[in-house]
């Protein structure tokens, strides 16, 4: 990949972008502020730099005269790098350098996790579920006239040491044709047992050599959206990826009112019907993209959390939401895809995660099994934060985890203009201290349509830090800006005007919004701090944290210390791990050896559930307040606070 | 049961019956002959009596003057025994008393072989593979919210040993609604494995106490008929048993038929839909009979032969009919009821009988079970008669098995007036060896229709043995009787007249009638005698005979023996174990060693092709006579003859 370094005056902040990076995005990057409140669309017409050295694509408008292109100037929101620039932000406040140098410290530093492949192969741990052997079975004769199966069998036993196999009835009606289609030269396809020596079952025969055609589909059933990934089970190589709205977001926003709508009449079969539709319509497109033939897809691994788990399956979810909240199953035998509902062929094997509690599912435990966290001495913390935000503290001794609700906050509901993580949402956030200007980054660069919940972190991070909010969310009352505002007696801040915005409205952020922010990032955090009390831990003695889950992979990790959504920590301690619930299913796809561990994660673990846990009140009304009740625990964010106060003053 | 003795004089013969027995059929079975060619329902008025002794129900008829009823006269065929009697037979013959007295041994001295169920059960072997258990589980609290299954299973973990439990989706979607509908106690079915310590599946879970409700079905699904049996599990007690007539008959009369058929487009599914039309009334009225829940039929036990079964599991059998005769399978996994269209419930699992090779099947496999041969010292040899025969020769070190195509005679194909064993085919004969007036038994006693397969065997060893017909079955054209003639130069003897037939035309048996019984009983014969060579063994080192199947059933023994369709043997060393196959699949249903114990069976049996082995057609040609081209093979009868002759010299 080619990447290019971009030095920002007057601040001088250098930072290396790849090549074609957004320029407003990279100054976000940097820590640097540019006025730009229409999101990178180029509407607001503010976001004015001047190419110092180098080159970029575009930026170049009917706003700017042919005097100032030639000069440099340049739009950054419409401006691409394409090679090592230097690039001056006419500095239009009289805001001090040292000011704009501590704005914030730079994003994304973190390092991103993934699932290492060569380190499975290496390992020898690359051996998918399901194989394909080609095999040349002797022809039958008079001599010897044994049954197909017997024969089949017996070959396997012989040559491949092979003795348990089972055999299905659709199986054993395909082989009298197959055998005799090529001569008894068949593929056969098997699945093996969970643990070595246990039984291997004979799901497939084909004519012919298909051994080198296998592939398998990873899935991730998520509440809000359902991802599904096309695997080369020889290789390992991922063939497609394609991600949509899960359909049931038409019977409810969240598990709870889909819980409630299971209960009515119907309810369960249409869930399981309309999940099943958007599967379907996943896996049409992951097998059209990769171009290979359905029949050659052995396998699908899916993790999901429970509530979903049990509608897929078409498991009774009642009693998930009925003190004292008891799944159905942890584990689930291996399933036909068929039998589920899903468009694939009979002989193809569902693999599905197994649940630890009504809230804390399959998609937690496939991020577990992700991240390796079982199988590693460090004493980890793994959250997945979200509408339900799940806990899991241990390493490869002992696992603990817990849940809590946090409320629609980090994915948008219950905010003013809050929306899903989407085209036209508020995801980046910086603002100039003296005119509290905004600049505003949406996802693809369109003019604005809200705000999503990692947006809504970096507007109150940002806002907080700059003193425009108090530790209680309310707006500084003292400052003089058109910015800030009452509306109906409510404080707010206006973070694009209606003429820059997709909605030809002003989008606002409200003390209400905010307050909703501190509740979900308090319950989050007092989860957090009550199950590390539970198992006689601090914060200190964790190693590291992996943050999962799509909201997770956005969240900027500073920012999210600021408000108190995480606890103070080394940032070099924190990794993402992106969506886990699909790299768990996807390394479900490529190492058997995951569904034995996964059994002894299951029972290693000890589930918390923190409504019967005293202490956890206590610690949601400490965390009710930005960063918390306590600034001791968050050192870094006080010294920040306190050498800003001290500028100021001087 | 009360019995009662029977002295027929002046024969001087005495039989012991059981109370109403039909005097006919007493006669029959004591080897006395009277004259009736009416089949028993009282029409040609041939068959008069005296009673000198004790009472008969019924006998008296218009056609006796009140004077000959007051002097004891009645007519056997309507007479029933209801006391000890003795019954005068007015000898209208000049035959002498020695002449009769030689004319049959009596008849079914043969032991009945039943499945010892109380011997089972001392053994403690009285296991079925289904059971059911009451538990009451501990209710989930807020302290103990674990999955309801894994509650359930850790139960049963803990309080039953049972440490390898699996348990299927669909049980797991039933869990939650029935555990909460009697506050956590509930049934639960549990399928044992085919060896201890492998797994046990959870198949069903019902509320509260249904421990006791167990039922479970044996099938033999035979080519003409099918038979369901309804058995109590708590017990071992039949609860009801029913039979009817596979409705593939219309789709041919025998495998080869509908192996043809079953290679139509659609012909395979049709054939599969029809069995299972047929099964489903069977099992409608036997629960119907036994007037149990259906939902408590735990358990299918099916026996069939390599064709029936392919077709009841919609495998394709097209190799079967086809050189080198290949099967699809000898074992099929357990399978679920209404997977095979089944009307029972869905937790329900059908076990099948595994198949040898195409021409011997699970029937034959049942049969070996039922009969034990398998763990017995003695050296057995298990015939099963029809239109295809199989034979078994071993005991619990070895098993060789053959099969061969008899043809239709046996069942009544081929032979004029040949039918199936069903009501008015004559199934018993003797013949007035001066007048040559027969004496015909029908089934249901009513007026003849035509021959069943046993009738057909009594018929021509009767005639041998009376030197009506010679050893190449042609009739004597020395004797001078209207009951024998020429019909368009073919040689026939007059069974019934028209007047007294249900078809209102003569009934006769012809020359080509025994042919076709010849070469029928030859295949058999020397399918015997070249499986007793290949094995290195004579009919001498056989300790004991075991004849199944409805044919062997109703089977003379002697009559069989004297036409050479069996060697012959020692009566007592022979015994029937009627259908083997039910008897098979109930024992099945009983024990679940039997599981074990069968694929040992199939392990250690040797199949041989006898199209393969070259002595078999010469067998063959030697027993197309009457008995053998080798007398001395048969001595008994040879020594009965010689008798005859020097009698019919005096």
């Amino acid at each position: 990949m080619i990447s290019h370094t971009v030095l920002f005056l007057p601040h001088n902040k250098r930072i290396t972008v790849r090549n074609g990076e957004n320029l407003i995005r990279a100054a976000m990057e940097a820590g640097v502020h540019i006025n730009a409140s229409c999101g990178g669309e180029g509407v607001c017409g503010k976001c004015y730099v001047i190419i110092e050295q180098g080159d970029v694509d575009g930026g170049i408008t009917e706003k700017l005269s042919r005097e100032e292109c030639a000069a440099g100037y340049r739009q950054a929101c419409l401006s691409n790098v394409k090679s090592d620039i230097v690039v001056r932000i006419p500095v239009e406040s009289d805001v001090d350098a040292s000011m704009l140098n501590m704005q914030s410290t730079p994003r994304r530093a973190t390092r991103i996790m993934e699932m290492d492949f060569e380190q499975l192969k290496q390992n020898g741990r690359f051996l998918p579920p399901v194989e394909k052997r080609y095999i040349k079975l002797p022809e039958p004769s008079a001599k010897d006239n044994l049954p197909d199966v017997t024969r089949l069998v017996n070959y396997l036993k012989l040559n491949f040491n092979e003795h348990r196999l089972v055999i299905d009835l659709p199986v054993i009606r395909k082989i009298p044709g197959v055998f005799r289609k090529d001569n008894f030269k068949i593929t056969v396809t098997l699945a093996r047992p969970v643990q070595t020596g246990r039984k291997t079952h004979i799901v497939n025969v084909e004519p012919g050599d298909t051994s080198d055609k296998r592939y398998g589909i990873a899935m991730d059933i998520g509440t809000t959206t359902i991802y599904g990934r096309l695997i080369d089970l020889s290789t390992g190589k991922i063939m497609a990826d394609y991600g949509d709205f899960n359909k049931q977001i038409g019977f409810g926003e969240d598990v709870i009112t889909r819980l409630i709508y299971a209960e009515k009449p119907g309810g369960l079969k249409k869930l399981h019907e309309v999940s099943l539709e958007t599967i379907n319509n996943i896996l049409r497109k992951i097998i059209n993209d990769a171009g290979i033939d359905p029949e050659q897809i052995l396998l699908v691994t899916l993790a999901g959390n429970t509530t979903m788990t049990q509608l897929m399956l078409k498991v009774d979810p009642k009693y998930i939401r009925r003190s004292p909240y008891v799944p159905a199953s942890a584990l689930y035998p291996p399933i036909k895809a068929v039998d589920l509902g899903m468009a694939l062929g009979e002989h193809v094997t569902t693999l599905i995660y197994p649940e630890i509690s009504s809230y804390v599912g399959g998609d937690i435990v496939a991020g577990i099994m992700a991240s390796g966290i079982y199988c590693s001495e460090e004493l980890t913390l793994y959250m997945d934060i979200g509408t339900n935000a799940e806990i899991v503290i241990g390493n490869r001794e002992w696992l603990a985890c817990a849940a809590c609700s946090a409320g629609p906050a980090f994915e948008g509901g219950g905010i003013k203009f809050g929306m899903r993580a989407t085209k036209g949402a508020i995801e980046d956030f910086s603002i100039d201290p003296l005119t509290l200007e905004p600049m505003n980054i949406t996802i693809g660069n369109v003019r604005p349509k809200g705000i999503c919940g990692s947006g809504l972190i970096n507007i109150v991070a940002t806002m907080f830090e700059l003193s425009i909010i108090d530790n209680l969310g309310k707006f500084n009352r003292s400052l003089h800006t058109d910015s800030i505002r009452q509306n109906d007696g409510v404080y707010e801040y206006v973070l694009a005007r209606a003429d820059v915005t997709h909605i030809d409205r002003d989008i606002v952020i409200t003390e209400p919004d905010i307050d909703n922010l501190i509740r979900a990032k308090g319950a989050m955090f007092s989860g957090c701090m009550t199950l590390l009390k539970e198992v006689g831990l601090s914060i200190h003695d964790i190693d590291r944290i992996v943050l999962a889950g799509g909201f997770g992979s956005y969240v900027d990790l500073e920012k999210a210390m600021t408000i108190g959504l995480l606890p103070e920590i080394d940032p070099d301690k924190v990794v993402f791990i992106g969506n886990g619930s699909l790299t768990g299913a996807t390394m479900a796809c490529l190492a058997n050896h995951i569904r034995k561990d996964v059994i002894d994660v299951i029972k290693k673990m000890t589930n918390f559930e923190l409504s019967e846990t005293a202490s956890y009140m206590n610690n949601y009304m400490a965390s009710l307040f930005l960063p918390h009740t306590d600034m001791n625990k968050f050192p870094r964010l006080k010294a920040r606070i306190e050498t800003r106060k001290k500028i100021r003053l001087t």
